[in-house]
This record gives C-alpha cells, structure tokens and sequence, in this order.
C-alpha cells in the first residue's frame, strides 16, 4: 500500500535524524514508501525547508544514480551563543568549586539533554572535516565523547590511564601531566584505532593541556592525524599552558578559592 | 504566519523524538506554529499512527487543562530480538577473546548506532517504572548508561573504583570482587544522586555480580531503591554468580580458551 505524504514526512524526519552524515538513496525511501521519486523529492524539499528554518542542521540532495540526500546535524551560531550563556550562568556557584581549582561537572555531564546540545554544537564546528573517530580520555570525557560521535556519526574510542587487562593488547605513552609535573602514562587499545584515522580529541576540562598532547602523540603513534581538539571547559585562569591550538566551549576565567568565587564565560569557540 | 501542515508534522516529530518522556502541552504546539488546537490533534493523531506503525514507541495525549502529549520510546520485541541476534553474530569471533575469559567490546560499545539501539532496548524494558536515574560503573559501563539515560530522559551518575580529588566529597563502600574474591572499594559523589531516587544500574559486562552487588549497596546508602539491573552481557559460563536479580541482552555461554572459541546466544531479556 502507498504510504501518505504525512506518514512519510513524519518516517523519513525520524529516518533522517537518526542517520545523520549518511548519503541515502532516493530509491531506499521510494521502494519503502511504495512510492514515486519525484514525490520523495517534494517530501525532502518540506523536509529541507524546515530543518533549515529551525537550525536543525542541512539537508543536501545529491543528483544521479550514485546520489541521494544527506542531513548534516548543526546548530545556527546564536542558539549556540545563547545555549552555552546559560550553561554558563548555571555553572556559576560557589557549590561547584573543588580544592585544586576544579570545578563539579558530574551533573551538567551527566544530564542527556545538555550532552545532546554539546554533542551537537562540537559537531557543527567539524562537520566538513571528515572526521573518522572521536578520542577522549577516560572518564568524564566519555559522555562528551559519545555525544559528539552521534552527531558525527562515527565511533569514539577511549584512552585509558589505568591498565585494563580486558582491552587486549595495547600502544601506551608517556606523558607530561602539566598540572602536577609528573610523568603519566596513557593507553589505547591497539584495535580500537585503523590507522589513516581522522581523529577529533574532546574532553571534559582542560588545565595545562599535557593530556590533550597525550593524546595527540597517541594518535601519531597509530599513524593518524589529529583534526581538531575541543573541550567543554578550560581554566583561562591558568598561563603554563602547554598548547594553545584548541577550542573551548566555555573560560573558568578566574577562581578564588578563599572567598569560594568563580567567573565564568564564553570560550574561544566563540572568538569572532 | 501560520505554519502548513507538513511543516508542523517534521517539526513536531524531531520535537518529540528529542523530548522523550516529556509531557508537552498541546498549547506550546499551538503558540509555536500559530495553529488551533484542533488541528495540532489532527497532527499528532498522524505522528501517533507513523510512530506506533514503525514501531518508535508510543504517544499518548492526555485530556484537560493540565494534559498534553508524551512520547514514550520502545522498541517492537521482534526488532529488538532480530538486533541482538544479529549482535551476537558480529561478536562470535575468536579475535575477541581475551585473557581471562573477558571479551573484547570497545569496538561495538563505540559505535554510536549500536548503543541507540542498546540503550532503546534497556529503557523499553524500564519505561513504566518511573526510573529517575541510571547508575554505572567507570568506565566501560558509560556509554550504555548514557544511551540508555537518553531514552529514559533521565540523569545518569557514574560510580568510580578509583578516588578521584575533582569530585568533591563521596561515599565509599567496599564490595566483594567475585572474580578475583578482594575487597575492592567503589566511590560516588556525595551530591550526585537525591536521597529517594529510583535508580536503574547497568553495566558492560558481568561475571560474578560482585560489581553490581555493589551498586546495590552504593543505591541503599543514599535512601534510595534499585529498580532493575541490565546488563550488555554475561558470562553465564561461570556458576559462581553472587545474584540473579539481573537481566542481561546477550549470554556468553561458552568460553574455550584453549581452541579460541566461544558461543555467544540471547540473554535473559529475551526469556518468555
């Protein structure tokens, strides 16, 4: 039986959000839908018009017998702007500073709907980049990790500080942990990384920088090529900075841990 | 301007597909696209149809003042038997085994496709139960409990074996590792989970329960219940399990280190 235009529009919106970066035939939705390309099109063209208008991201057709169309999440500039303002204003508590100079991300991290904005808004910034992996450093970046993945639809693998006896043979590094000065070592599954990789490097909080290298001269050890590191937050309070090419969604841009005060703004993501 | 039918039914459909769990009133559709209220029913009497008839899960729409419309993920049983099954075949190969009697999952507890449909299986499962939190283990269990946290619509919290000083303060127990019979210890931050909450714990992998038995403890100590525990997979080869209150996708039922072997079949979700 023909499906409806509106059952349609409703499957493939649902079909398109749930394989994002992925080229699908028009013929895939015709034979589903029982119905003729041409409808499809006029169905995408709905589709488009609306993503588009919402900021949902963008909605490409592709001509030909190898083409089809492809829906690349983003997120419009000042949705993003605004969004990260507010997580901003939330994060701003005396509650949340820990001795150190940390500061408690447990539950921003922890809350899907903020992970899925974030997850969306690193994406964004990568989504022409051919970007084959996500890396991160367990654990708090794990969940950042997995939601950028998502959106750019490719798998993330995790580097391990402690040894597993569960993940196989693995490559380890030694690093230079800048926030304490001592020697570390980081692992990663010799499997979990083909080389030729494309790799963008997120995590959760960013003091000196000397995991992100890590990281970075772990991804030359499986022969692949670091695209781009982003964190959710930096401390720009903080000028023993080992690396300054990175983007950061957020700036702890002064701590005073006497009178138990932080301030907080817009990171380097959103530099004009 | 009001927006056209179409227009609505795509952006109605990615609303509800990123609020799960969520009661949404009919007036917000309303106001959004300038449309009656009678015709914002037509429209979600079409989603509700494309949803059920595709198995997305269910839409309800609860009358009154203080009513509106929910959308509630599952996932048909038949789909969820066929994409473990079909799991279970990718995960028969002997290069996955590895010392120990452990299995080698980065690569498919990496795969962001792979965890939407885990994380829709386990929260089909639990959908009814009011869950308020998911709980996990460090740090292979993360991405399931973030999956799985992202259906539910629901916070997740993460229990660390190591002490980490950017936490803030924690509780700790300690808990019987039943594969290796030591004490081990296990944290979680003090501010990360209400007293009262309703708590579902899943993990990766479990051998002999001790972990999550753990958990459960961990759950009791902040006054709040265990709803249910699910697991990726289990070793059911081992007959030295501390519970059975657990429910698991995939079973390993036999390990042969020896010959490099292993079968692999459903786990006891899937029991009639």
């Amino acid at each position: 039986m023909k499906i409806k235009r509106s059952d349609r529009l409703v499957d493939m919106t649902h079909y398109l959000l749930n394989h994002p970066h992925t080229l699908i035939s028009l013929t895939y939705f015709a034979q589903k839908y029982k119905s003729a390309k041409s409808s499809i099109s006029e169905d995408l063209t709905i589709i488009k018009r609306t993503f588009e208008t919402n900021g949902f991201g963008i909605i490409e057709t592709l001509p030909g017998a190898a083409g089809g169309v492809r829906f690349t999440p983003s997120i419009p500039w000042d949705e993003a702007k605004d969004y990260i303002n507010h997580l901003c204003d939330y994060m701003t508590s005396k509650e949340r500073l820990l001795p150190g100079g940390y500061v408690y991300l447990s539950d921003i991290l922890g809350d899907p709907e903020v992970l899925q904005q974030i997850g969306r808004i690193i994406a964004a910034k990568y989504k022409d980049q051919n970007v084959t992996a996500v890396m991160t450093v367990a654990t708090k970046g794990v969940p950042i990790a997995q939601a950028v993945a998502n959106y750019l639809n490719v798998p993330f693998v995790i580097v391990r500080r402690d040894s597993k006896i569960t993940e196989g043979s693995t490559v380890s590094i030694n690093y230079v942990s800048g926030s304490s000065d001592r020697i570390e070592k980081m692992e990663l599954s010799k499997r979990s990384l083909p080389s030729g990789s494309r790799v963008l490097i997120v995590d959760d909080f960013m003091k000196g920088g000397g995991t992100v290298n890590g990281m970075r001269s772990m991804i030359e050890e499986f022969d692949s090529e670091t695209v781009g590191v982003t964190v959710f937050a930096e401390a720009a309070y903080t000028d023993n900075k080992e690396t300054d090419d990175y983007v950061s969604l957020i700036r702890v841009n002064e701590i005073d841990l006497r009178n138990r005060a932080m301030k907080v703004g817009l990171g380097s993501y959103f530099d004009e």
